[in-house]
């Protein structure tokens, strides 16, 4: 399970987005932040490290959460179960929305933009990062090698968003679709101006550290934004 | 080469991503528009019947521009032979940039797109087509059928950003793949706000009317992007 996972384990770190995603980040003193999808609580605790004045982390399993409180030793941090598909929150209070690798199991994608939004004071940031669309597209994901050993990425079925099936970590894991205009659009149509989108790819400093992230480099995993509440 | 496509003979109606890029157009009543990569004049004629005040089309091509004034009598529209690569325009004179299908052509995009803010006012708009990267990214591009028949189209080489040759029309044609985010910055650090994103595919109608449309279903082939002018 998600346990197992290096950036389970060893947190911010271990994730070679991190340092993109951090870049993306205002500086954090003073700062309420929502954290969606927050998981073990590893970007709750960097947030109060760096200076926010408190952390709001929201997940579905309260698996995670119980772990995450475990670890916490920190009045700064509240930890709450929350579903993001029908999540509500109080009215600008906010001045960081992050949410790391969570988005993509929403299916109300503009829903919980438009939560967030008002969740949100004026000039508010919203980082986050979420599967790529050229990741998830394909209806049978995977590497293929042609006879001559090149390796592609497949993608197939781009224009029909909806649920995906996959069986990493678990059976049956279920994830949305959408294509790249979908996810920005839905940004835009609910007040947010986007600021950066980055199709992640390890540096190649990354790759000297760890060779088996070279093939990422082939096809974007992730997808990178940061937005503006206007 | 280029004079035999149906949308070099039929012109727009022929291109299916026109009423997708047309839906992204201001009221075209009394603006001042350029026309980057203006081919045959198709859209600076259509710029002029939709109410444009005047329109400067802009190629490369002198083949090109010599037919496009055959076709034209419209003392409204001039037509100017131009490299975007070097592009040179006057300061804050349009009221609309667009470009079909010719900035995948062009090396420097950030300096192009810093030409078309300053030769914008206030407000204006730039709408363009691209060729989109999960087309152009493959250095083997093509439909990959796999042993059960299932069709993908492949992607490698996504950050390896730069030239890429094909064949298309004319052999060892030259274009320049960028990853999405890259376009996308490119448009934010010149001053332009992002106001529509668009994977193109046909809609069912156009693969109703035109069978085969059906596999632009299963990726993206164009980007359509329209931004105003900060």
């Amino acid at each position: 399970g998600y346990s197992g996972l290096p950036r389970s384990v060893d947190g911010l770190a271990a994730a070679p987005e991190w340092p993109a995603l951090r870049a993306l980040l205002p500086d954090m003193t003073g700062l309420r932040v929502v954290d969606l999808g927050c998981g073990f609580g590893w970007f709750c605790r960097f947030a109060r490290e760096a200076g926010a004045a408190r952390v709001l982390g929201l997940d579905i399993s309260e698996r995670m959460l119980t772990r995450a409180r475990g670890e916490t030793r920190d009045n700064g941090i509240t930890y709450e179960r929350a579903d993001l598909e029908h999540l509500d929150l109080p009215q600008a209070v906010f001045d960081l929305a992050y949410s790391s690798l969570a988005l993509h199991y929403v299916e109300d994608l503009g829903r919980l933009f438009a939560t967030v939004h008002r969740a949100l004071v004026p000039g508010a940031r919203f980082v986050f990062s979420i599967e790529h669309p050229i990741f998830m597209a394909s209806r049978r994901p995977g590497w293929i090698t042609d006879a001559e050993g090149h390796k592609s990425w497949p993608v197939d079925s781009y224009h029909l968003e909806g649920p995906r099936r996959t069986d990493w970590l678990a059976e049956g894991v279920l994830k949305y679709h959408r294509t790249l205009g979908t996810t920005l659009n839905l940004l835009i149509r609910n007040g947010f101006a986007i600021r950066h989108v980055e199709d992640f790819a390890p540096s190649e400093a990354d790759i000297a550290a760890r060779p088996d992230l070279a093939e990422e480099r082939e096809r974007p995993m992730f997808l990178l934004v940061a937005a503006d509440r206007a």
